[in-house]
Protein backbone atom coordinates (compact mmCIF):
# COMPACT_ATOMS: atom_id res chain seq x y z
CA UNK A 1 0.00 0.00 0.00
CA UNK A 2 1.22 3.59 -0.34
CA UNK A 3 0.00 6.61 0.92
CA UNK A 4 1.76 10.01 0.63
CA UNK A 5 -0.70 12.55 1.09
CA UNK A 6 -0.62 14.08 4.59
CA UNK A 7 -4.30 14.67 4.67
CA UNK A 8 -5.07 11.14 4.21
CA UNK A 9 -7.66 9.58 7.11
CA UNK A 10 -5.37 6.78 8.68
CA UNK A 11 -2.55 9.22 8.48
CA UNK A 12 -4.77 12.03 10.32
CA UNK A 13 -5.68 8.99 13.04
CA UNK A 14 -1.93 7.94 13.36
CA UNK A 15 -0.80 11.34 14.08
CA UNK A 16 -3.67 11.66 16.37
CA UNK A 17 -1.62 9.29 18.84
CA UNK A 18 0.83 11.93 19.50
CA UNK A 19 -1.19 12.99 22.12
CA UNK A 20 -1.98 11.42 25.11
CA UNK A 21 -5.59 11.44 25.60
CA UNK A 22 -5.88 9.35 21.95
CA UNK A 23 -3.04 7.03 22.90
CA UNK A 24 -5.13 6.22 26.40
CA UNK A 25 -8.57 5.95 24.29
CA UNK A 26 -6.81 3.41 21.69
CA UNK A 27 -4.28 1.98 23.82
CA UNK A 28 -1.86 2.26 21.03
CA UNK A 29 1.42 4.39 20.39
CA UNK A 30 3.86 5.13 17.76
CA UNK A 31 7.45 3.75 17.74
CA UNK A 32 9.55 5.67 15.75
CA UNK A 33 13.07 4.67 13.78
CA UNK A 34 14.11 1.28 13.15
CA UNK A 35 15.53 0.34 16.39
CA UNK A 36 12.39 1.06 17.80
CA UNK A 37 10.82 -0.86 15.67
CA UNK A 38 13.04 -3.90 15.52
CA UNK A 39 13.93 -4.43 19.65
CA UNK A 40 9.72 -3.66 19.53
CA UNK A 41 8.99 -6.25 16.93
CA UNK A 42 11.55 -8.87 18.58
CA UNK A 43 10.00 -8.45 22.03
CA UNK A 44 6.66 -9.52 20.75
CA UNK A 45 5.24 -6.00 20.72
CA UNK A 46 1.82 -5.86 18.34
CA UNK A 47 2.63 -3.90 15.17
CA UNK A 48 -0.41 -3.20 14.00
CA UNK A 49 0.53 -1.08 11.15
CA UNK A 50 3.97 0.90 10.22
CA UNK A 51 4.55 3.48 7.70
CA UNK A 52 8.37 3.31 5.91
CA UNK A 53 9.74 5.71 3.52
CA UNK A 54 9.37 3.94 0.31
CA UNK A 55 13.20 4.19 -0.68
CA UNK A 56 13.71 2.34 3.02
CA UNK A 57 11.46 -0.55 2.67
CA UNK A 58 13.82 -3.14 2.39
CA UNK A 59 15.30 -2.83 5.85
CA UNK A 60 11.78 -3.41 6.98
CA UNK A 61 10.83 -6.71 5.12
CA UNK A 62 12.09 -8.52 8.27
CA UNK A 63 8.26 -7.38 9.93
CA UNK A 64 6.95 -10.39 7.45
CA UNK A 65 4.19 -7.34 7.33
CA UNK A 66 2.10 -5.28 4.71
CA UNK A 67 4.15 -1.66 4.80
CA UNK A 68 2.73 1.48 3.92
CA UNK A 69 5.04 2.99 1.64
CA UNK A 70 4.92 6.83 2.39
CA UNK A 71 7.03 10.01 1.62
CA UNK A 72 9.00 12.16 4.53
CA UNK A 73 6.19 14.91 4.79
CA UNK A 74 3.89 12.09 5.86
CA UNK A 75 6.14 10.65 8.59
CA UNK A 76 7.22 13.91 9.68
CA UNK A 77 3.29 14.50 10.44
CA UNK A 78 3.11 11.39 12.44
CA UNK A 79 6.46 12.02 14.41
CA UNK A 80 7.56 14.13 17.51
CA UNK A 81 11.04 13.74 16.24
CA UNK A 82 13.04 17.20 14.82
CA UNK A 83 13.51 15.24 11.61
CA UNK A 84 10.90 12.43 10.43
CA UNK A 85 12.49 8.93 11.02
CA UNK A 86 12.57 6.35 8.50
CA UNK A 87 9.68 4.39 9.66
CA UNK A 88 6.86 4.93 12.24
CA UNK A 89 4.96 2.08 13.22
CA UNK A 90 1.47 2.17 15.33
CA UNK A 91 1.64 -0.61 17.84
CA UNK A 92 -0.05 -1.97 21.12
CA UNK A 93 1.04 -0.91 24.49
CA UNK A 94 1.91 -2.89 27.21
CA UNK A 95 0.13 -2.73 30.73
CA UNK A 96 1.28 -4.57 34.00
CA UNK A 97 -0.55 -4.74 37.41
CA UNK A 98 1.28 -5.20 41.56
CA UNK A 99 0.76 -8.63 40.78
CA UNK A 100 2.71 -8.96 37.72
CA UNK A 101 5.64 -7.57 39.47
CA UNK A 102 5.33 -8.32 43.37
CA UNK A 103 7.99 -11.44 43.28
CA UNK A 104 10.78 -9.37 41.64
CA UNK A 105 13.49 -8.86 43.47
CA UNK A 106 15.40 -5.78 42.12
CA UNK A 107 12.85 -2.45 41.78
CA UNK A 108 13.30 1.11 40.88
CA UNK A 109 10.74 3.06 41.98
CA UNK A 110 10.22 7.09 40.73
CA UNK A 111 8.21 9.69 42.38
CA UNK A 112 6.62 12.33 40.16
CA UNK A 113 9.06 12.02 36.96
CA UNK A 114 8.17 14.47 34.59
CA UNK A 115 10.61 14.27 32.20
CA UNK A 116 10.42 12.18 29.49
CA UNK A 117 14.12 11.58 28.31
CA UNK A 118 15.24 11.40 31.56
CA UNK A 119 12.22 8.47 32.26
CA UNK A 120 13.04 6.84 28.87
CA UNK A 121 17.09 6.56 29.85
CA UNK A 122 16.18 5.57 33.12
CA UNK A 123 14.01 2.57 31.87
CA UNK A 124 16.97 2.17 29.40
CA UNK A 125 19.49 1.85 32.26
CA UNK A 126 17.52 -0.36 34.57
CA UNK A 127 17.22 -2.78 31.93
CA UNK A 128 21.00 -2.73 31.33
CA UNK A 129 21.74 -3.30 35.05
CA UNK A 130 19.14 -6.28 35.59
CA UNK A 131 16.73 -4.56 37.63
CA UNK A 132 13.71 -6.58 37.63
CA UNK A 133 10.70 -3.81 37.23
CA UNK A 134 9.92 -0.09 37.48
CA UNK A 135 7.35 1.84 39.59
CA UNK A 136 6.19 5.22 38.90
CA UNK A 137 4.77 6.51 41.71
CA UNK A 138 2.32 9.64 42.04
CA UNK A 139 2.46 11.69 38.99
CA UNK A 140 4.47 10.43 36.51
CA UNK A 141 4.82 11.45 32.85
CA UNK A 142 3.65 9.14 30.24
CA UNK A 143 5.66 6.14 29.50
CA UNK A 144 4.20 5.59 26.12
CA UNK A 145 5.10 9.65 24.99
CA UNK A 146 6.98 9.22 21.51
CA UNK A 147 9.72 11.08 23.39
CA UNK A 148 9.99 8.48 26.49
CA UNK A 149 9.76 5.62 24.15
CA UNK A 150 12.75 7.23 21.84
CA UNK A 151 14.91 7.83 24.81
CA UNK A 152 14.51 4.31 25.97
CA UNK A 153 16.10 3.17 22.47
CA UNK A 154 14.14 -0.07 22.47
CA UNK A 155 13.98 -0.82 26.05
CA UNK A 156 11.10 0.02 26.81
CA UNK A 157 9.32 -3.14 27.35
CA UNK A 158 12.74 -5.00 28.79
CA UNK A 159 11.41 -3.90 32.37
CA UNK A 160 7.57 -4.05 33.36
CA UNK A 161 6.40 -0.55 34.49
CA UNK A 162 3.63 -0.57 36.78
CA UNK A 163 1.53 3.08 37.74
CA UNK A 164 0.69 3.22 41.43
CA UNK A 165 -1.05 6.06 43.18
CA UNK A 166 -0.94 5.16 46.98
CA UNK A 167 1.45 4.28 49.70
CA UNK A 168 -1.23 1.20 50.51
CA UNK A 169 -0.49 -0.20 47.12
CA UNK A 170 3.40 -0.97 47.85
CA UNK A 171 2.02 -3.20 51.37
CA UNK A 172 2.93 -6.16 49.07
CA UNK A 173 6.37 -5.33 49.40
CA UNK A 174 6.34 -5.24 53.62
CA UNK A 175 9.75 -8.03 53.44
CA UNK A 176 11.64 -5.62 51.41
CA UNK A 177 14.11 -3.05 51.99
CA UNK A 178 13.17 0.16 50.87
CA UNK A 179 16.33 2.55 50.77
CA UNK A 180 15.48 6.27 49.88
CA UNK A 181 18.25 7.71 47.74
CA UNK A 182 18.30 11.58 49.83
CA UNK A 183 21.05 14.19 49.60
CA UNK A 184 21.46 14.13 53.36
CA UNK A 185 21.50 10.13 53.87
CA UNK A 186 24.17 8.53 56.38
CA UNK A 187 24.88 5.80 54.15
CA UNK A 188 27.63 6.56 51.16
CA UNK A 189 26.74 4.51 47.84
CA UNK A 190 30.10 3.11 47.85
CA UNK A 191 30.15 -0.51 48.41
CA UNK A 192 26.75 -0.06 50.15
CA UNK A 193 25.24 -3.80 49.62
CA UNK A 194 21.96 -3.79 48.88
CA UNK A 195 19.59 -6.51 49.91
CA UNK A 196 18.61 -9.29 47.65
CA UNK A 197 15.23 -7.91 47.77
CA UNK A 198 15.00 -4.21 47.68
CA UNK A 199 13.31 -1.03 46.32
CA UNK A 200 15.50 1.84 45.34
CA UNK A 201 13.52 4.86 45.46
CA UNK A 202 14.21 8.54 43.99
CA UNK A 203 12.34 11.74 43.86
CA UNK A 204 11.80 14.11 41.22
CA UNK A 205 14.62 16.44 40.68
CA UNK A 206 12.63 19.72 41.55
CA UNK A 207 11.05 18.22 44.88
CA UNK A 208 13.29 14.83 45.88
CA UNK A 209 11.19 12.24 47.74
CA UNK A 210 8.25 13.26 49.52
CA UNK A 211 7.65 12.46 53.76
CA UNK A 212 5.30 9.73 52.84
CA UNK A 213 8.28 7.43 51.03
CA UNK A 214 10.76 8.87 53.31
CA UNK A 215 8.85 7.26 55.90
CA UNK A 216 8.47 4.34 54.12
CA UNK A 217 11.44 3.60 53.97
CA UNK A 218 14.08 1.34 55.91
CA UNK A 219 17.39 2.60 54.29
CA UNK A 220 18.85 5.44 52.96
CA UNK A 221 21.99 6.42 50.42
CA UNK A 222 23.61 9.05 49.04
CA UNK A 223 25.98 9.40 46.10
CA UNK A 224 29.53 11.22 47.24
CA UNK A 225 30.28 14.31 45.47
CA UNK A 226 31.72 17.59 45.18
CA UNK A 227 30.15 20.16 47.42
CA UNK A 228 30.60 22.90 44.22
CA UNK A 229 27.54 20.98 42.45
CA UNK A 230 23.95 21.08 43.82
CA UNK A 231 23.17 18.01 42.65
CA UNK A 232 23.08 15.52 40.02
CA UNK A 233 20.52 14.98 37.25
CA UNK A 234 17.74 12.24 38.13
CA UNK A 235 18.86 9.94 35.12
CA UNK A 236 22.45 10.48 36.45
CA UNK A 237 21.76 9.95 40.11
CA UNK A 238 19.66 6.77 39.19
CA UNK A 239 22.56 5.36 36.53
CA UNK A 240 25.25 5.48 39.20
CA UNK A 241 23.48 3.75 42.10
CA UNK A 242 21.97 1.03 39.76
CA UNK A 243 25.22 0.23 38.86
CA UNK A 244 26.76 0.63 42.12
CA UNK A 245 23.79 -2.07 43.01
CA UNK A 246 24.51 -4.55 40.01
CA UNK A 247 28.44 -4.66 40.56
CA UNK A 248 28.10 -4.46 44.56
CA UNK A 249 26.65 -8.14 45.25
CA UNK B 1 14.27 50.28 32.10
CA UNK B 2 10.66 48.64 30.41
CA UNK B 3 11.14 46.71 27.21
CA UNK B 4 7.52 45.27 25.94
CA UNK B 5 7.90 45.17 22.34
CA UNK B 6 8.99 41.93 20.92
CA UNK B 7 9.80 44.18 17.45
CA UNK B 8 12.30 46.16 19.19
CA UNK B 9 15.63 46.05 18.42
CA UNK B 10 17.76 45.19 21.51
CA UNK B 11 14.66 42.03 21.58
CA UNK B 12 15.77 41.29 18.24
CA UNK B 13 19.76 41.48 18.40
CA UNK B 14 19.41 39.43 21.66
CA UNK B 15 16.97 36.53 19.85
CA UNK B 16 19.87 36.42 17.60
CA UNK B 17 21.93 34.64 19.91
CA UNK B 18 20.13 31.72 19.68
CA UNK B 19 21.69 31.21 16.79
CA UNK B 20 25.56 29.81 16.63
CA UNK B 21 26.80 32.01 14.19
CA UNK B 22 25.78 35.59 16.01
CA UNK B 23 27.10 33.46 19.35
CA UNK B 24 30.45 33.64 17.54
CA UNK B 25 30.63 36.83 16.19
CA UNK B 26 29.88 38.60 19.04
CA UNK B 27 31.11 36.23 21.92
CA UNK B 28 28.22 36.59 24.02
CA UNK B 29 25.62 33.90 25.16
CA UNK B 30 22.19 33.69 26.73
CA UNK B 31 21.65 32.38 30.31
CA UNK B 32 17.83 31.37 30.88
CA UNK B 33 15.90 31.19 34.54
CA UNK B 34 17.80 32.00 38.06
CA UNK B 35 19.59 29.27 38.54
CA UNK B 36 21.85 29.88 35.30
CA UNK B 37 22.11 33.69 35.82
CA UNK B 38 22.94 32.94 39.71
CA UNK B 39 25.43 30.59 39.04
CA UNK B 40 26.84 32.83 36.53
CA UNK B 41 26.99 35.93 38.83
CA UNK B 42 28.50 34.00 41.60
CA UNK B 43 31.43 32.32 38.90
CA UNK B 44 32.03 35.79 37.55
CA UNK B 45 30.56 35.39 34.55
CA UNK B 46 30.67 39.09 32.51
CA UNK B 47 26.77 39.34 32.35
CA UNK B 48 26.38 42.46 29.89
CA UNK B 49 22.22 42.98 30.24
CA UNK B 50 19.04 41.22 31.56
CA UNK B 51 15.51 40.51 30.91
CA UNK B 52 13.25 40.15 33.65
CA UNK B 53 10.13 39.16 33.93
CA UNK B 54 8.40 42.68 35.65
CA UNK B 55 6.71 40.14 38.47
CA UNK B 56 10.08 38.74 39.31
CA UNK B 57 12.40 41.75 39.29
CA UNK B 58 13.02 41.71 42.84
CA UNK B 59 14.48 37.93 42.66
CA UNK B 60 17.27 39.53 40.81
CA UNK B 61 18.13 42.53 42.33
CA UNK B 62 21.27 40.62 43.81
CA UNK B 63 22.84 41.41 40.78
CA UNK B 64 23.22 45.13 41.23
CA UNK B 65 22.56 45.66 37.54
CA UNK B 66 20.05 47.56 35.56
CA UNK B 67 16.99 45.23 35.17
CA UNK B 68 15.46 45.79 31.50
CA UNK B 69 11.97 45.00 32.62
CA UNK B 70 9.48 42.95 30.33
CA UNK B 71 6.84 40.62 29.48
CA UNK B 72 6.35 36.62 29.00
CA UNK B 73 6.18 37.23 24.88
CA UNK B 74 9.94 39.02 24.50
CA UNK B 75 10.96 36.52 27.27
CA UNK B 76 9.85 33.67 24.49
CA UNK B 77 11.56 35.39 22.10
CA UNK B 78 15.06 35.32 23.39
CA UNK B 79 14.82 31.94 24.46
CA UNK B 80 14.83 28.60 23.44
CA UNK B 81 13.23 27.11 26.38
CA UNK B 82 9.73 25.39 25.48
CA UNK B 83 7.80 27.88 28.34
CA UNK B 84 9.04 31.42 29.03
CA UNK B 85 12.08 31.24 31.39
CA UNK B 86 11.59 34.48 33.85
CA UNK B 87 14.78 36.06 32.78
CA UNK B 88 17.87 36.01 30.24
CA UNK B 89 20.34 37.23 29.92
CA UNK B 90 23.26 37.79 28.01
CA UNK B 91 26.57 37.31 29.21
CA UNK B 92 30.54 37.22 27.54
CA UNK B 93 31.83 33.74 26.49
CA UNK B 94 34.78 32.01 28.65
CA UNK B 95 37.67 30.59 26.70
CA UNK B 96 40.58 28.07 27.54
CA UNK B 97 43.44 27.19 25.33
CA UNK B 98 45.79 23.77 26.26
CA UNK B 99 47.92 25.72 28.18
CA UNK B 100 45.22 26.33 30.40
CA UNK B 101 44.70 22.61 31.00
CA UNK B 102 47.83 21.08 30.30
CA UNK B 103 48.72 20.81 34.21
CA UNK B 104 45.21 19.30 34.78
CA UNK B 105 44.87 15.74 36.23
CA UNK B 106 41.74 14.29 35.47
CA UNK B 107 40.72 15.08 31.68
CA UNK B 108 37.79 14.19 30.50
CA UNK B 109 37.91 13.85 26.75
CA UNK B 110 34.71 13.66 24.26
CA UNK B 111 34.54 12.98 20.82
CA UNK B 112 32.66 14.38 18.04
CA UNK B 113 29.64 15.06 20.55
CA UNK B 114 26.24 16.36 19.15
CA UNK B 115 23.65 15.91 21.58
CA UNK B 116 23.10 19.14 23.57
CA UNK B 117 21.47 18.00 26.49
CA UNK B 118 24.17 14.99 26.53
CA UNK B 119 27.08 17.47 26.89
CA UNK B 120 25.38 20.13 29.39
CA UNK B 121 24.77 17.42 31.61
CA UNK B 122 28.97 15.56 31.00
CA UNK B 123 29.63 19.04 32.27
CA UNK B 124 27.50 18.85 35.54
CA UNK B 125 28.82 15.75 35.94
CA UNK B 126 32.36 16.31 35.58
CA UNK B 127 31.93 19.01 38.17
CA UNK B 128 30.37 17.33 40.60
CA UNK B 129 32.76 14.41 40.73
CA UNK B 130 36.02 16.84 40.50
CA UNK B 131 37.43 16.27 37.40
CA UNK B 132 39.77 19.15 36.31
CA UNK B 133 38.88 19.90 32.50
CA UNK B 134 36.71 18.68 29.52
CA UNK B 135 38.10 18.51 25.84
CA UNK B 136 35.86 19.11 23.11
CA UNK B 137 37.52 16.43 20.35
CA UNK B 138 36.53 16.93 16.53
CA UNK B 139 33.79 18.13 15.32
CA UNK B 140 31.40 18.75 19.06
CA UNK B 141 28.31 20.34 19.57
CA UNK B 142 28.84 24.27 20.73
CA UNK B 143 29.06 24.67 24.43
CA UNK B 144 27.10 27.81 24.32
CA UNK B 145 23.79 26.98 22.68
CA UNK B 146 20.82 27.17 25.14
CA UNK B 147 19.93 23.61 25.11
CA UNK B 148 23.63 22.77 26.62
CA UNK B 149 23.90 26.20 28.77
CA UNK B 150 20.53 24.94 30.40
CA UNK B 151 21.43 20.85 30.74
CA UNK B 152 24.64 21.88 32.75
CA UNK B 153 22.43 23.36 35.22
CA UNK B 154 24.52 25.78 36.21
CA UNK B 155 27.72 24.11 36.00
CA UNK B 156 29.13 25.01 32.53
CA UNK B 157 32.18 27.19 33.99
CA UNK B 158 32.99 25.14 36.68
CA UNK B 159 35.52 23.48 34.58
CA UNK B 160 37.42 24.43 31.86
CA UNK B 161 36.51 23.42 28.43
CA UNK B 162 38.64 23.34 25.77
CA UNK B 163 38.25 22.26 22.22
CA UNK B 164 40.85 20.44 19.98
CA UNK B 165 40.43 19.49 16.44
CA UNK B 166 44.07 17.56 16.27
CA UNK B 167 45.76 14.30 17.79
CA UNK B 168 49.05 16.82 17.78
CA UNK B 169 47.35 18.96 19.93
CA UNK B 170 47.62 16.30 22.55
CA UNK B 171 51.21 15.76 22.30
CA UNK B 172 51.29 17.91 25.64
CA UNK B 173 49.13 14.83 27.87
CA UNK B 174 52.21 12.43 26.56
CA UNK B 175 53.02 10.96 30.17
CA UNK B 176 49.34 11.23 30.85
CA UNK B 177 47.08 7.31 30.95
CA UNK B 178 45.20 7.22 28.44
CA UNK B 179 41.53 5.25 29.26
CA UNK B 180 39.34 4.50 26.31
CA UNK B 181 36.07 3.53 26.99
CA UNK B 182 36.01 0.81 24.69
CA UNK B 183 31.69 -2.31 24.77
CA UNK B 184 35.07 -4.35 24.17
CA UNK B 185 37.54 -3.18 26.42
CA UNK B 186 39.47 -6.12 28.78
CA UNK B 187 39.27 -3.94 31.97
CA UNK B 188 36.04 -3.93 34.08
CA UNK B 189 35.46 -0.58 35.66
CA UNK B 190 34.50 -2.63 38.91
CA UNK B 191 37.75 -1.34 41.17
CA UNK B 192 39.30 -0.11 38.41
CA UNK B 193 42.21 2.12 39.63
CA UNK B 194 42.95 5.68 37.56
CA UNK B 195 45.99 6.65 37.76
CA UNK B 196 46.67 10.26 39.11
CA UNK B 197 47.23 11.99 35.88
CA UNK B 198 44.45 10.82 33.29
CA UNK B 199 42.25 11.17 30.20
CA UNK B 200 38.99 9.27 30.32
CA UNK B 201 37.77 8.93 26.92
CA UNK B 202 34.05 8.57 25.01
CA UNK B 203 33.11 8.39 21.83
CA UNK B 204 30.08 9.83 20.22
CA UNK B 205 27.01 7.38 20.91
CA UNK B 206 26.41 6.79 17.10
CA UNK B 207 30.05 5.58 16.06
CA UNK B 208 31.73 5.45 19.32
CA UNK B 209 36.03 6.28 19.74
CA UNK B 210 37.66 6.75 16.46
CA UNK B 211 40.83 4.34 15.42
CA UNK B 212 43.16 7.91 16.10
CA UNK B 213 41.88 7.68 19.27
CA UNK B 214 41.92 4.19 20.02
CA UNK B 215 45.47 4.08 19.44
CA UNK B 216 46.11 6.72 21.08
CA UNK B 217 44.99 5.27 24.30
CA UNK B 218 47.03 3.11 26.65
CA UNK B 219 44.53 1.78 28.77
CA UNK B 220 41.29 0.63 28.27
CA UNK B 221 37.55 0.33 30.37
CA UNK B 222 34.14 -1.24 29.95
CA UNK B 223 30.98 -0.96 32.18
CA UNK B 224 29.76 -4.25 33.20
CA UNK B 225 25.69 -4.39 31.94
CA UNK B 226 23.62 -7.07 31.13
CA UNK B 227 23.60 -8.33 27.17
CA UNK B 228 20.07 -7.77 27.08
CA UNK B 229 21.07 -4.16 26.33
CA UNK B 230 22.88 -2.89 23.27
CA UNK B 231 24.58 0.15 25.23
CA UNK B 232 23.91 3.01 27.60
CA UNK B 233 22.98 6.40 26.77
CA UNK B 234 26.55 8.40 26.42
CA UNK B 235 25.89 11.01 29.67
CA UNK B 236 25.36 7.80 31.87
CA UNK B 237 28.42 6.26 30.87
CA UNK B 238 30.03 8.93 31.50
CA UNK B 239 28.77 9.68 35.15
CA UNK B 240 29.23 5.86 35.85
CA UNK B 241 32.93 6.11 34.77
CA UNK B 242 33.69 9.50 36.89
CA UNK B 243 31.82 8.03 39.86
CA UNK B 244 33.93 4.92 39.88
CA UNK B 245 37.29 7.29 39.42
CA UNK B 246 36.13 9.75 41.77
CA UNK B 247 35.66 7.03 44.74
CA UNK B 248 38.36 4.50 43.71
CA UNK B 249 41.15 6.78 44.99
Amino acid sequence: MEITSVNNTVVKETAKLLQKKYRDETNLFLLEGFKAVEEAFRFGIDIKKIFVLKEKANKYRFLNKELILTTEAVLKKISAADSAPDAVAVAEQKHFSINDIKNCKKIVLLENIKDLGNLGTILRTSAAFNFDAVILFGDCADLYNPKCVRSSVGNLWKVPVVNLKNINEMRVFSDYQKIATLPKAKNLLKNFIAKDRCIIMFGSEADGLSQTLIDFATDSVKIEMSQNVESLNLSISCAIVLYEIFTCK
